[in-house]
């Protein structure tokens, strides 16, 4: 089995996590969050969303997080945008790294942000000009790279159309989002390679949900096909598992819980995250659900 | 990625989930749990077990469900016993099939039956003359394979060491437990060929457990080495993942999902065994653990 040495995870909790969430947490409740991970080796946060908190009230006062946070040497703070006037925002806010979404398949396109798939890349290459202006660096996301809950099966040219355009236009790193959770490995392990083909000059990184179990086999099967960036949330926040159109992604536990027990470095120290788990849950008010901090809360009943 | 065509998966919920659960369920219901399986397109259903009702309450009345169950064509139907008397109880009720349990770790094996490794394998050769007698095949679990809640480390010379005494008694099958759920995908892929190695006759069986969320990940490691058997459990039965020493088995409808998705056949119907889930769920009071079912569920809010 050929492994990493070392692979980089991406927390997304405070974004991708909290906005998924019902109970919309105040400002310092968010920051402490922040402030909490940043103290566990974990080296990219994804902080804030940039979007209009009449849309995701939970997403309010991005840049008073921004501002309040206590920036942890060598942290990357990541704002997601979803347009050109978030952008500037983002960068008026301080961030180290702004991501952009867009959907290989037009319906959840279309359902997501009201917009063509052509229209959200025509907005992306504007988001990369203000970019390259404060020499920030981005990342592009391409949402249900692996299935779609209206379309079904999404064929690889569609999601590398979205990356090859987000490559042209400047993007660092092109990450694949399995935003309903159905990827499985044999198809991973295919499109991963294919990917880094069509993007040579671009990272690789993956987005997996736990919907179906599956993420951690995914992350594997991911790994194996030479990919060593990931994202996951702090307890698998985001997406309660009893919700309607449940989609929780991979707790961050329980991918540097196995990647550290097949000894590939994260440089996350477990337990200090495994504090963290705790705190979220007790802050949102209900046990979160990664299957380490289960395993762990219950041998110390 | 090298994948089988079919696996087949053993369905341990009858007598490794239920035995785990705190609620002890009546004769009726136990056959009702069976039959219900039987009718999903599995074909071997661990069914009961024959041990002391004194030790193990939730396994009493074993040759009463074998005699109230009714046989489906095709599904073989396993008991596992603890001894020889446990033996002749099993092949007396009609069992097809007896499996048998020692672990790698002598201390794990002392707390669990109260007897030193070599006493459990003395006590294998004298099931296997039995089940010689009664032309019945067998298969030699080997438990904490991958780790030991008391040694932690288990050496791969301990794990062969009962593999090989079993193939040497005629077990037709050996089967390694990761009975906390600590295995990884490594670990898996480096053992198991190992064991076809050092018992060529054999066939191997894996029987993962969902703790740390491993079990697909090991799932397809094992897979990829060429193993083809798998155990699982309806809804993830057993192992409260509240309870203390928390060690769920992984949910047949999470492995036969991805397996299909991976197009690697089961022969099982998805549906019919997520309407068993269901009716399990109802039946021990509970929601069933398994990320298939709860995904489904929330999807019908």
């Amino acid at each position: 089995m050929k492994l990493p040495n070392h692979v980089t995870i991406t927390e997304v909790g405070p974004r991708d996590g909290l906005q998924n969430e019902a109970r919309i947490l105040p400002l310092e409740q968010k920051v402490a969050v922040i402030d909490r991970l940043s103290r566990t080796g974990l080296t990219r946060i994804e902080a804030a969303s940039f979007v209009s908190p009449k849309a995701i009230p939970q997403m309010a006062n991005a840049a008073d997080v921004m501002a309040a946070i206590k920036r942890a040497p060598g942290v990357i703070y990541i704002g997601l945008v979803p347009n050109e006037r978030g952008a500037c925002d983002a960068i008026a806010a301080g961030v180290d790294e702004i991501s952009v979404v867009v959907s290989a398949s037009e319906s959840h396109n279309r359902s997501n942000v009201n917009r063509s798939v052509d229209e959200s890349l025509q907005s992306v290459t504007e988001i990369a000009a203000l970019c390259r202006e404060s020499s920030l660096p981005w990342v592009g996301y391409v949402s249900t790279a692996f299935g779609c809950p209206y379309e079904g099966v999404v064929e690889p040219d569609a999601v590398f159309r979205v990356a090859q355009h987000y490559a042209e236009a400047g993007a660092y790193a092109v990450a694949l989002g399995d935003t309903i959770g159905v990827a499985n490995p044999k198809q991973v392990r295919e499109l991963v390679p294919h990917l880094m083909t069509a993007v040579p000059g671009a990272e690789v990184r993956l987005h997996f949900h736990d919907t179906y179990g599956r993420a951690l086999a995914n992350s594997l099967a991911a790994m194996e096909a030479g990919a060593t960036q990931f994202d996951s949330s702090i307890g698998g926040l985001g997406g309660c598992p009893y919700a309607p159109g449940a989609s929780g992604n991979v707790a961050t536990e329980d991918m540097v819980s196995m990647f550290h027990a097949m000894g590939v470095e994260t440089g996350i120290d477990l337990d200090a995250l495994l504090g963290v788990t705790l705190f979220v849950g007790e802050m949102i008010g209900r046990p979160l659900d990664g299957r380490v901090q289960r395993a762990v809360a219950a041998s110390r009943e």
